[in-house]
């Protein structure tokens, strides 16, 4: 069944957006949502929206609806702070759980925020932890009985390559690893069983696959066996058992709700909820399907059409989240000029042109139209044009 | 010269509010800019907003806006997560700068978030820390040469009471301690001078007294001489001096800037920028005066005319921040029966009822009214109505 919806979205015309793996577009109930948030809850109810408006329960609602797009339980995940933080709070938890363990194993396809956190939580701590990264097709053959977590992102950032969680996290709890995914670029883009691989912890983002905005809630996901146990690291109040009971001491709220930390952002959330009523009827099956369509017609024009470009993602589908790169020497003014006509991708050091796809708002039109100014701008070499030449962005 | 400015404000009819120092009103301008930020920089730039939106440097062109409501030199201040996340920042900082002594400094009126994230902290490290509190009234007699860090709310949250900073941290650096101030009640709220106190670090919010809605973005202070030698405890890809290089190592950006974390959450930003418009041209010492002057006429017609009232807060005007709590055993039931006429106070276990000063929105007669509403919820004991037994909600 065809998942487009593109007029669920405010995309401007002449733009062909293949950076829904960046930043998601803007969904049309979202300006709504938000609005009527600001109008009715802030300015009517004031501080009442806490409680009359259900702001104060919204992280574990919205979570919910997060879990039924990565195959995770109600009550198992929580939303709120950004992925760095919950990150920290996921690998913090894990250490805890390997007292008798100093290895942690990433691999050189991690995103680097979650490697920089890692770093500063092992500083912090200064419990001798080691941090080591492989190549990511060694991952399984590197983990062994002295490591404590296993952290890695299930789609590379730069290749799209997909890791396979199922057989990883077995291997993690063969050995007696604790495993940790990062969903960043799986959410909304491919499917997610996380309850049944059986990891115990994912995190991820809101604002790629989600159409979430800028900046939008990062999520938590806690096995929920073990989510009882854990000591939270980022002892917030409003992961308290009783935050307005005001006590002197931390206590835990229940299970999934302890990784909470301080006050959500409402007015993200907001346009965070009515985003994922864009998801309403969706099948994420479905999804990959018609993104695998899209990534081999794109595949294979781009190829057909500028020879010049190299595939730096897994050739077989099965193998690649859903985007697609191409590496080129002059990869970051090509995109310039690209970006310049209309086509929306984005580039990551040192030489790849990356393009999302996101099959609610892009069709089998899109892609071709792309390959061919793909194929103009390689033509015409017209990133020699200075005009191109302005920055573009973010993860 | 008077601030009082209303009419920026979206206010429902019929309501008092004297809960800003919880959650500040809706500023009619924050309604349109984050709907122009929507339509406009998401809907239309989409990606490209990180740069040509100026999403990415937000945080700190925000930051040098609040840094002049709180006395802090441009470069000094970095907007972002909450103000939990920012304490664990601040005194895992703090932490480090004195790596050879132990004893945390906090006193019994600290906001609970701040010494669960204290706690929290103090666990993870596991280096035999020690959190201990002691009266507001004594943490000067306190401070010895073995403190390594104080940490204390200038504005007490229950009672109003404030501390005196510059003394305060004169003390604490006699004695070689880091200081560490929350102006979670004072940004916005009072005069703020923390560049002359010389305090290390400052944490606060942005959602009360600042009024830039639920889950406004916390700010942080780190005085400029520290700021280039401290190594983050939460290095995230946007506190590195290059996070589009994706450096496998952490390399800190310069001074506040590595005190940022992850994604900022630009839709929350465009509120919080239009809410500081709010500010321009206005005088925190005007603010202060006329606070002190609506706070005396309140403390007046409420005793005079509800004798069964105890002062919560300082008599002293000095000795308060902006806001006066009284206490009575039925406190809680009262300040339900108030909301539901419309005065919109707060409680505060066990038994404070909390009205908060704004006199961007708030003049004499509100608080003359707002005292005659409390004699009629006492002289008919309003709150034995059921009706009345609503609840209400946060800090």
């Amino acid at each position: 069944m065809t998942v487009f919806r593109k007029h669920l979205f405010d995309l401007p015309k002449d733009v062909i957006y293949l950076d829904g793996n960046s930043l998601g577009p803007l969904p049309r109930a979202a300006k709504k949502r938000v609005a009527k948030m600001m109008q009715d809850e802030w300015g009517q109810l004031l501080i009442r929206g806490w409680n009359d408006a259900g702001w104060m329960s919204q992280p574990s609602r919205v979570g919910n609806r997060v879990a039924k797009l990565i195959g995770a339980p109600d009550g198992s995940v929580v939303m709120g702070d950004t992925l760095s933080v919950k990150v920290y709070q996921a690998l913090a938890a894990a250490i805890q759980m390997r007292p008798d363990r100093t290895k942690i194993l990433s691999d050189t396809g991690n995103f680097p925020t979650d490697l920089y956190m890692a770093d500063g939580l092992i500083e912090t701590l200064d419990k001798g932890h080691d941090l080591s990264l492989c190549d990511p097709a060694d991952v399984a053959s590197r983990i062994d009985g002295e490591t404590a977590a296993v952290l890695l992102t299930e789609v590379d950032y730069r290749t799209g390559r997909k890791h396979d969680m199922a057989q990883i996290t077995k291997i993690a709890h063969q050995n007696g690893a604790v495993m940790m995914w990062d969903l960043a670029h799986s959410a909304g883009a491919i499917p997610v069983d996380i309850a049944s691989c059986s990891a115990e912890f994912a995190i991820g983002c809101t604002y790629k696959y989600l159409n979430a905005g800028p900046g939008a809630p990062a999520f938590i996901y806690v096995r929920p066996d073990i989510s009882q146990t854990i000591e939270p690291a980022l002892a917030g109040w409003l992961g308290h058992s009783a935050p307005f009971a005001f006590e002197r001491s931390y206590r835990p709220g229940t299970g999934i709700e302890r990784m909470r930390v301080g006050t959500p952002p409402v007015i993200q959330m907001a346009a965070l909820e009515a985003a994922l009523d864009v998801w309403d009827g969706v099948n994420l099956q479905d999804v990959r399907l018609q993104s695998i369509a899209l990534q081999e017609v794109f595949i294979k024009e781009v190829e057909a059409r500028v020879p010049a470009l190299t595939l730096a993602s897994p050739r077989d589908p099965a193998e690649r989240g859903s985007q697609v790169s191409f590496s080129h020497e002059e990869g970051y003014s090509a995109m310039q000029a690209l970006i310049a006509r209309g086509v929306i991708g984005d580039f990551r050091a040192p030489n790849i042109m990356r393009f999302g796809f996101t099959p609610l708002f892009i069709d089998e039109n899109d892609v071709v139209a792309a390959a061919k100014h793909i194929e103009t701008v390689f033509a015409e070499h017209l990133w020699d044009n200075p005009e191109f030449r302005k920055r573009s962005a973010v993860t």
